[in-house]
């Protein structure tokens, strides 16, 4: 007979697995000792990342990418709380994480022993539950009682809106569990498959309020799949112009027009009503703009629903884009006629010259010739912005970033965790999000990823410059931080290759190019030249 | 009249300067703007660190070193996140911060806003108290509020079990404060000077428990100034030795005897009796040892009280080292005769022999020649149990380490910290923690810290080959996590000086030359040739 706590771990990794949970992150300690010797005997896919925050984002990274839960494996006191930064981005963004904290027992809390601080509870509403068990009593029930509701909470993670969970496990010595023993088998909970959709009231309503309008759909961040043919099709059917965020993964697969066009459209093509999908946008000036013209708005959305700090949108629907998309398919709604060729038509597209000085804003249309396999991450602030004004990839491709809470933490062990599917994976960060993250280099190193990191340096916080403090005292002590960072020796520390880039014509080749293994581009920036305009306002 | 935010703020910065903050640590945003450029024009002491986990264990490390409370100031989202790792040690080891979290107003909660994440009570138990303060409300209650519940919030930190407060201000835009403007006088409120003493009836009961007894005297990890001739007068009067945690910075100061004797400690001489002061020893084995034996064990202390995870100290007494040894002091009570001189006549000092090549066993004996005014910084994990058996400073000598929850986390950061008084300052770290922390190096550089890091590199996590796991299958993936740190580079990142050395002669002389900047001297060690009984067993 196994030892109690031996054969309950194993019941908590089956019960894991049962519920897709194929990927486990790893940070070493003493505590968690038993379940990362199981997890080692189970072969699960298992990556032991030395640095807890580090380790979190890279979690929330692999789970954006593979659209699974991901589990993580800490061990007691400060180790979990080092978790926090990415539970926060992944209970904004509705990442499925599991959070799995090892702890001491009971008789050693508050009493002095080391390592150990309030775990129960820590992330507070960050995390959809919370949940205590403890493995070690020989109960049959406890087992019994791990089976069930450890694939529940797994489930939850998936359920909208979507999010973390914590499982806080306190362990007594003997922390060695029995290998070898054979593993359990646990009844896999089935939750099916579920379609929403709106009744007959209110489809009629909604059609109503579509017919023969000038419909604009807009499509924010998300990590979800949507059915971008589904979405063509009723786009097609109510004449419909896509204005699709950078974060969307949807430009390349859908003809879309780009965000900027929205504050310089002639009033009488202007949209009478608005279908809104996935999260905040990272233009900071549609949902204002929305609002300002009074123009109604449709959310439509399992998660992100009513998160709208417009308030604008007082029609949500609480089901899933596909969901949504084929019903109204079924449908023979028409919108205004030629509305999106006429949008189209009050814009002549004006070809960009190429530049032969490399500068940030050429990197958008410079990025948009990737290869279709490729993958894209793109860090907060400047960046995203950027991004989101002129990035226009010919094919479908996935684009990530980290906005749900918009922080600059964890740019780069996030990009690691998309890149741990071993696609070529590209990221665009400024020089303070980089630095912010330097552990987790090391992680795209030992994990052998296929990764470019392209740092537009402009020594500080570029973003500053476009707030109202840039010409304020004090400034570049506050904000413009300049770090005067050494990026050559930071490759050197980590072993990848290192370029500064100077030219369009060079950057162009850098794209084309097939690559492996961990790559650094410098890009020099200038942040007294940004263009007064560029990006727009900030939010 | 100046607006309303800026007249608060002023009065809140003033509040803290009045309860004795005059440092403040601040982490760049947008949201925290108006804090940053007064601050600023306030001319405090104001360190800038980019990233917020480094930040605030520089904060933590700069209150234990100056034993006055540091603030911290974020920008909103999950920069406040990566706060809870230095707070979580700063709650376990009692240390005094004020942290200032500034955040989005409360209609852009939890409706899709940039970088909101639920603040109020993020810290859970972990702070003593979590107050929102809305600045922008123009009543005069709310000002005369700020005056009064922020110095009362301040010295809670100071106040024993000491510890760290949230203080969370929503602040709406424009974020841009008046410059120039006068700052206003705040009241300030005096909380007196205050002793503790034991009642007669105490007092006679504990004499009674110690008179004519073997009586030791152990003092654990502390960041409390002890009042060494009191502590030595109070020993020789009770004819007690003395063991003193490496972390209690009492070596040096006072006759002291080593923590190990106490294992080989012949019978007749065994302790009566045991005053405790401190918090948990780094030593694993003293108080299972007391509590095996049956000694019976009186804890002093307003931190820490109470925190003994062997059980056994049914004796507390809620007050400070400094007026328990007072009191102690003005009484004729003696221990047993001769007791001292008996216990350190049991054991005969074995000089070391000087070994030609350098190991990390070396360490603590060569570090013990540094200059008084140098400052010394333990990593956890294996180097401060290594010092702790062996570093003995012939002098007074402050000696810090992370010793509430014990992580491995933001050892760098806290020891720049600890230099910012620019005393020569040495950290003595294993190559993991070294790495947990590297953005922790930039800001070495950027204060201009005198600091030497000594990286112990024993390429993974040494103090695993010590646990049970060591002969485990998988044991390299899971515990070892060999980095392989190219620390030249890491060396060449910060642009530090980078030594490795191999000779204990070469290092004696690094120990005696003085030397100014960041230098990191890599010593190389082997995890295979750790002795089997070295440090003594871990907890």
């Amino acid at each position: 007979m196994t030892n109690v706590m031996t054969n309950n771990l194993k019941h908590l990794i089956s019960a894991c697995e049962n519920q897709e949970v194929t990927n486990f992150v790893l940070s070493p300690g003493s505590r968690n000792t038993p379940l990362a010797l199981l997890l080692a005997e189970r072969n699960v896919n298992l990556t032991v990342a030395v640095d807890e925050r580090s380790a979190g984002f890279f979690a929330l990274g692999l789970a954006k990418a593979s659209r699974q839960p991901v589990a993580l494996v800490a061990t007691s006191g400060t180790a979990t709380a080092n978790y926090a930064p990415a539970i926060a981005e992944a209970h904004s963004f509705h990442v499925p994480l599991v959070v799995l904290t090892t702890d001491r027992p009971q008789e050693l809390q508050e009493i002095g022993a080391p390592q150990t601080i309030p775990q129960a509870g820590m992330y507070t509403t960050n995390v959809k539950e919370a949940l205590t068990i403890n493995v070690q009593e020989a109960a049959a029930d406890v087992t019994e009682y791990i089976d069930y509701q450890v694939q529940q909470l797994v489930h939850q993670t998936q359920l909208a809106p979507r999010g973390p969970v914590q499982i806080n496990l306190p362990l007594r010595k003997p922390l060695l569990p029995e290998l070898g023993t054979p593993w359990p088998v646990v009844v896999q909970q089935d939750f099916g498959h579920l379609n929403t959709q709106l009744d007959a009231a209110s489809l009629a309503q909604l059609t109503q309020r579509l017919e023969h309008k000038r419909c604009l759909i807009t499509i924010g961040p998300t990590d979800q799949p949507l059915p971008m043919q589904l979405l063509q099709e009723v786009a097609d059917q109510l004449n419909a112009p896509i204005i699709a965020d950078v974060l969307s993964s949807v430009r390349g697969s859908v003809s879309t027009v780009p965000v900027q066009q929205i504050l310089k459209l002639p009033e009488q093509i202007q949209p009478e009503i608005v279908l809104r999908f996935g999260g905040t946008p990272v233009s900071a000036r549609l949902l204002p703009w929305l609002k300002q013209q009074q123009i109604p708005v449709i959310q439509i959305g399992s998660d992100h629903l009513g998160k709208d700090h417009s308030r604008w949108a007082h029609t949500s629907y609480n089901l899933s884009a596909t969901d949504f998309l084929q019903q109204l398919a079924t449908t023979d709604i028409r919108g205004a006629a030629h509305y999106r060729a006429d949008w189209e038509h009050s814009f002549q597209p004006t070809p960009a010259a190429d530049q032969e000085q490399l500068t940030a804003q050429e990197l958008p249309r410079l990025l948009s010739h990737l290869a279709p396999e490729h993958q894209l991450f793109l860090a907060n602030s400047l960046t995203v912005r950027n991004f989101d004004q002129s990035f226009a990839p010919a094919h479908p491709m996935r684009v990530h970033g980290n906005r749900g809470a918009n922080g600059i933490d964890g740019t780069i062990s996030s990009t690691v965790g998309v890149a741990a599917n071993q696609h070529p994976t590209w990221l665009v960060t400024g020089d303070l999000a980089f630095f912010h993250d330097l552990t987790g280099l090391q992680l795209a190193r030992q994990t052998h990823a296929n990764l470019t990191i392209v740092v537009v340096n402009n020594d500080g916080g570029g973003i500053f410059s476009l707030l109202p403090q840039a010409q304020a005292p004090y400034f570049e002590q506050l904000f413009g931080t300049p770090q005067v960072l050494n990026l050559k020796a930071a490759a050197a520390f980590v072993n990848a290759q290192y370029q500064r880039v100077t030219t369009t014509e060079k950057f162009r080749k850098l794209v084309q190019e097939a690559w492996t293994g961990l790559r650094i581009i410098e890009v020099s920036a200038n942040r007294a030249h940004l263009p007064a305009e560029y990006p727009e306002g900030l939010g």
